[in-house]
């Protein structure tokens, strides 16, 4: 493994400080320590954190960077769930939350240019206050940021119909190691020239470079939603109903799934609206003109007539709200069936839901641990929660063959590890179950040809 | 620049001859002069051709070629406008074209997996009988392949509402040079493990690798669609009429521009429905359930109004064939204006399309030349058409001149030299002029990761 310094010579802090001046830069215990960690409560401690006002800053720091090998790490809101901001190589902690305007939404070119420390729900209302719609929605959004967003290729519960971030963006300027200034992509909605260096920073986790701007498309705000709260008696049942709505031609916005774990915690912590004996539920969202959604709606109510349904509860406008509130507090409320969670965010193929969480169940009954399923059905990407108690070592070990098994369940039916959050840390030792070694190797040489001295977020698989 | 062979031995012949039995190679002239060609004009002959069946023959050759130093030119129907199928520097072409089964198409996991030599169009049919939907629609659907749509990331009339081929490939199996099958993405809708090859791959024009297989991403099957042909009295008239419909907050499938020289050229080849003093054109398309679409279609009647419009037709169902088969025939009409044509597919912000056009015009009008601009306004992607007289010199060198100038005048709207076709031949001179150095050494970087010997599809910048 690559020797990085384990301190910061004082030559190496008079640089930073003077590139970094006043509160730009920090060194001391409390700072290094709060920047240390990601919402997988992973941690480590840098040697820096530094706050950058302007990509020229950035730059120098990577010129420098490169030159005396220290590591960088990028970091906005750190709401990574896998480790990926997690310094676990020391080196430079790099706060991209004070590059944080909205330089431009233009209506005619349909296009938001943004810095990387832009909240996404922040700039969703900015562009929908023109008529505008940015649609990624990561369950983070109003914590998150787009550069984390970006560097992620965070998805959420639009992405049945509108896609990831990934198809959001047009172009980026990002820094590289050495210093260098790169520009991909751009304003317009088409754009082949070259490879296609855009779609290959989004989702790179800052493992190739700083990403200092990112230009993203926009599209009309569709005038109105509406949603819905179906419940059934059982898993089977909501996929039957899930397959009936697809099945008469509707793309709905989002498409979100509870199995009877996820519904047991919500009625522990919250008023629920369903009837006894619904043990799944589907939420769907629909949007478009107010004509096209009222008959959206009819006619999934029309596709469940023969779906054995305990309970539907529809909503529209601010109304809707309510029933998104119950999807929202699943996480802590997954907290009243045992003190700790392992959460996984693998997915499956679309027809697969039923038979993947079937099995995850199997895995919770086998270990003895309860197992949440919820999330995005409509993409075929669960969320699975282990609840265990930790503190009791024979269910900590049961959590940690749990996550394996998840993984290797998942793989036999042909998903994947990871649908929105990515590898980083927690999943680093089992991506060789995944990838092979050709297309790891593929990985290393593009990551080499970006940053050969990897200093750009070491210690991860991205 | 390397030296390739400038022909093969009789080992290679040999090689190649029993790897390839009976029809799947051939060396004959005729063969070799007919694979030499592609949609650009351009040609060169190659040494060999070969069509493979199956994945493990197109490995044996990557191997061979890697070892022998041969360049693979991959080839479907060579529909290519910029020469991207030539085999500049002679080597063996191969055929995709005996590799044209579509190996799955599934209505639960919303998933198509295709070899490449499947025509787009017969995909698009396939899918369509079992209730799905695979949007990409280059006007070459018919003659085109998928292998081919996903090397050059064709776009299409639906990429306004749908995106482009790069946001419908889930997964790619595909041959490095060397021989080794690597398999990126995979059959689920969202995928984040790794950097993203299979984006990468998108559109880098066979200089990677051989794409063998697809594994697609389908959506439901739009219930119905309509189209409504709007003529205006001049550009600007348009403009703001595609203003106003964006404005109501709808998403067209296709938004399709027409300037004046278009028309001029339609009415000469055909009927044409509009009436006198149109001198510009908006052919739109909606999709989606029957009630949404009568309502879009009231809507953008209603946004109209304040618009001088002067002409409108409405077509439903099959109906509106007889509208689109003005927008089909509009390569041939041109040609009623002048014997050659010079097409580019550059793209500006949706915003300057206008100001783009006019920019054209003017070039056309100093040179001495009729410039046609027509295509997707909806996402600013116009087909600027040169319409001159070859065998006049002075109009062969107006219409070069012209070339430059509209990319010129293009970068320095903020646009792209090319929105679909690619760079290919006919337009690697101009690439500088659009990617800055230290992109360029980055693609060319990752090129080397892939194919270190510069044996796939040499002579080309992707």
């Amino acid at each position: 493994m690559k020797l990085y310094p384990e301190k910061l010579s004082r030559l190496h802090k008079k640089f930073l400080k003077d590139l970094f001046p006043e509160k730009q830069s920090s060194f001391d215990d409390g700072a290094l320590l709060a920047c240390g960690v990601d919402a997988s409560r992973k941690h480590a401690k840098p040697l820096a954190l530094v706050r950058p006002k302007t990509v020229e800053q950035i730059s120098e720091l990577l010129k420098w960077a490169q030159l005396e090998q220290v590591p960088v790490y990028p970091r906005a809101r750190a709401t990574n769930k896998v480790g990926g901001c997690v310094p676990v190589r020391h080196g430079v902690v790099v706060s991209t939350l004070d590059m944080n305007r909205i330089l431009d939404i233009d209506p005619r070119d349909f296009v938001a240019v943004v810095e990387p420390g832009v909240v996404t729900s922040d700039l969703q209302k900015a562009v929908e206050y023109k008529g505008l719609f940015y649609p990624p929605d990561p369950a983070s959004i109003k914590i998150s940021t787009i550069g984390g967003n970006i560097s992620t290729c965070a998805g959420g519960m639009r992405a049945v119909k509108y896609g990831v971030t990934r198809d959001y963006v047009l172009g980026l300027e990002a820094v590289l190691p050495g210093g260098e200034i790169i520009h991909t992509g751009g304003r317009t909605h088409k754009n082949v020239v070259g490879l296609d260096l855009t779609r290959l920073m989004v989702g790179s986790a800052g493992t190739l470079g700083l990403i200092t701007q990112a230009t993203l498309k926009l599209l009309p705000l569709p005038e109105t939603s509406a949603s819905v709260l179906i419940g059934f008696k059982d898993l089977s049942g909501c996929l039957q109903g899930a397959e009936a709505v697809f099945g008469c031609g509707i793309l709905p916005t989002a498409m979100e799934l509870m199995d009877h774990n996820t519904l047991n915690a919500l009625e522990i912590h919250s008023d629920v609206p369903w009837s006894k004996g619904t043990c799944g539920a589907l939420l769907l969202k629909i949007d478009g003109s107010k004509e096209a959604v009222a008959n959206d709606i009819n006619r999934i109510e029309d596709a469940l007539k023969d779906v054995p349904v305990t309970f539907m509860e529809k909503g529209t406008g601010g109304d809707q709200e309510r029933l998104w509130e119950l999807r929202r507090v699943i996480s802590p409320a997954a907290f009243n069936l045992a003190p700790d969670k392992q959460g996984e965010d693998v997915a499956v193929p679309r027809g697969s839901v039923g038979k993947a969480i079937e099995g995850y169940h199997a895995i919770g009954r086998k270990l003895g641990v309860i197992i949440l399923c919820f999330g995005h059905l409509g993409d075929g990407n669960i969320h699975v929660s282990v609840m265990h108690d930790k503190s009791v070592p024979v269910q900590a070990d049961a959590a940690l063959k749990a996550k394996k098994e998840i993984f290797e369940y998942t793989l036999k039916l042909g998903g994947t590890l990871s649908g929105e959050h990515g590898i980083g840390l927690t999943k680093a030792k089992f991506i060789g179950m995944q990838l092979g070694k050709t297309e790891l190797k593929l990985m290393s040489g593009i990551k080499k040809v970006f940053d050969p001295y990897n200093i750009m977020n070491p210690g991860k698989v991205v």
